[in-house]
């Protein structure tokens, strides 16, 4: 505790995944006092066909 | 802002998936006064053995 | 099934809940062939000090 | 009503999950007096690389 | 690990709640073979008004 | 997009979570190269009778 969940379009690369949860928890930690070891990261990755903003789906926007 | 997740079996076409963001985009900004250029939608897929009713997974009712 | 989750900041009426999750409804149903009476919709009311773009939640942007 | 989401990594065999949605229903229905054909259960399962406690990945901690 | 999310109407008591808690956890640990101490459970009320089947509330079908 | 939940337990002040979604927001631009002003928080604050880690609610274990 806390959980976070970070959902993105798929395509980062395993290295900025790991630099994500790795700031992400360093970033949680530092602002809400719970310690480092305890903050979960949960990692979602979109298909542009799932997603869409205004009506429109990402793979209909190319 | 809004943001809609549907969450449903996987298997409908690219064309029922761009016609249902177009739809409940429109239904979500009409009713809720929202501007649908601000409205986010995400599609998530199921299996069939990830999704149960009444302890039975649909996978296991076929 | 389908499962339609609507979060959005809170402050809308009852009425317009109503209609929200009558036209959501209606928009899925028609979209994806789901039968009306199966889908869910769940909404999700926001509070501004619990959500943030760029960095700033709505509640200090006033 | 109600709607269980299990999130779990992934590589449980099919049996498993198979007795999970039925064991977790029963568990739900007996306790919170639904009746089991309402209960909903969805599995999500997690890859390694996108799962994190303490800011590192399982995927980085092997 | 695993995560359980339990979401269901209002209204159920502490005590049912103390209860779904533990028997959801033995579920969920015999048979992913996680161990009860790792498993994680969130409860999530919803109210009628908020939770709709068919295209009407709850709140609305009283 | 991205879009970060972070689910925790109620009563950080304020301003933990002013500095909660700075920094979190910085950490997911930083990592993943999207946009600060892209980069959209949700925070959600759980009751320790909501929560439970081992089957025991915080609320229950103390």
């Amino acid at each position: 505790m806390p959980y976070v969940t970070v959902k993105m379009l798929e395509g980062r690369t395993d290295e900025q995944k790991r630099a994500l949860v790795e700031k992400v928890t360093a970033a949680v930690a530092e602002t809400t006092g719970a310690s480092p070891d305890k903050v979960v990261v949960f990692i979602e990755d979109m298909q542009k066909s799932h997603y869409a903003v205004g009506g429109k789906r990402l793979s209909d926007a190319e």
